[in-house]
């Protein structure tokens, strides 16, 4: 059936953003760096923690800054000081504040996405902060829905499926990530479109058989839904 | 008109949820006490904090214990010890944990008005949290829509009655904030009941002029719709 629903994922499909945790991340290194005892790993001790912390937290850049503040006392047993605890909440300031960059062809292919479908942000995260990116990004005029969700799966799908009452076969799902843009959307009946992106967290890692469409750019996909949508 | 859709706030009108957090500054005293300095007011300190902060941060756990962490800091000039930051991150699993204690009347009179209206949970603060207090409240499967969002204003409520389709005549919010579930609603051109609690946040703090209908319990809104919906 045609395209008439285009969902678009937000972080690293729309704007950059896996990019500045990598850079908080090597700032997080340097600063507990002089605590550290020698042949400790202290990014399989936060991914470990981050990990943890998931039931707790979900997702987003408070949940990160708690879970570097809880690695840092961790990997330091407990010799991190003040300052560095100031300063891991400092980082996690800065990323919230970070203005909305967004990814190469974007700025360009949304206006002519949303000429010819319902476009719906489906983006999860920080509920206030990715309300914050939308609005920073520009894009929300374009948008026909905005979903902000504690988890993109199979059930977070069917919902927003039903609320807007679309044909599952009328759907594509445009994203990076396999595990949360693909995987449950096809699980749903809808198709999905994977533009990968450089970096991809280690918690988002999946893998898909190849069979799903893959573009280089988003710059690729009005072309791609005329011949395929 | 007559009522067809009941907006029902979550924290402290549903469910427990501002005791929790004074018991947690409760325990944020006790532990930074040893620390500070005399002639310093903790709780202003940290109110100022968490106003300064929520422009990043938002409603919710995670941010609120990372302002404690930060006030912690502040108010003790550095002194407070990584021991000290490891049980505020404690208090804040803690909250994240806690199970949902529904406020008196809730459990019986919820279902009397899901047969009657379609009700609508409209709540902010962390959205994985608030998710998992619905989802453990038991409340999840009698209502017709759930809406966390990130702040209840004008803007907010319009949505929401877009978003359903709603005329405002026929929507009635019901909850203890003055100043999220009840002033904005009226702009917006609904109604509104409200169900004072015993503890309100200071940032959460307003006044209506005295002529919202202002109910004890919410055992008391059944008939309060039937004679006035």
């Amino acid at each position: 059936m045609t395209v008439e629903f285009v969902g678009l994922d937000g972080d690293d499909t729309l704007w950059r953003n896996e990019e500045y945790f990598l850079g908080t991340l090597a700032a997080f290194r340097g600063l507990i760096a002089p605590y550290v005892n020698g042949g400790i790993d202290i990014d399989e001790r936060l991914e470990a923690n981050e990990r943890a912390n998931l039931e707790f937290f979900g997702y987003g850049v408070k949940g990160y800054t708690l879970s570097l503040i809880e690695t840092a006392i961790d990997v330091t047993d407990g010799r991190v000081t003040s300052d560095v605890v100031q300063a891991l909440l400092d980082l996690g300031k800065g990323m919230l504040q970070q203005p909305v960059e967004l990814i190469e062809g974007v700025a360009e292919t949304i206006p002519i996405l949303a000429e010819r479908y319902k476009l719906i942000v489906v983006t999860k995260g920080d509920l206030w902060n990715q309300e914050q990116k939308l609005a920073r990004s520009g894009l929300a005029d374009l948008m026909f829905g905005v979903e902000i969700v504690a988890e993109k799966d199979l059930a977070t799908y069917r919902r927003i499926l039903h609320r807007y009452d679309i044909d599952p076969a009328t759907f594509v799902m445009v994203g990076n990530s396999v595990r949360s843009d693909i995987l449950p959307v096809l699980e749903a009946g809808g198709r999905a479109v994977h533009i990968p992106h450089e970096l991809t967290w280690a918690l988002e890692f999946a893998e898909h058989d190849g069979s799903v469409p893959t573009l280089a750019s988003i710059k690729e996909l009005p072309e791609w839904l005329e011949e395929h949508g």
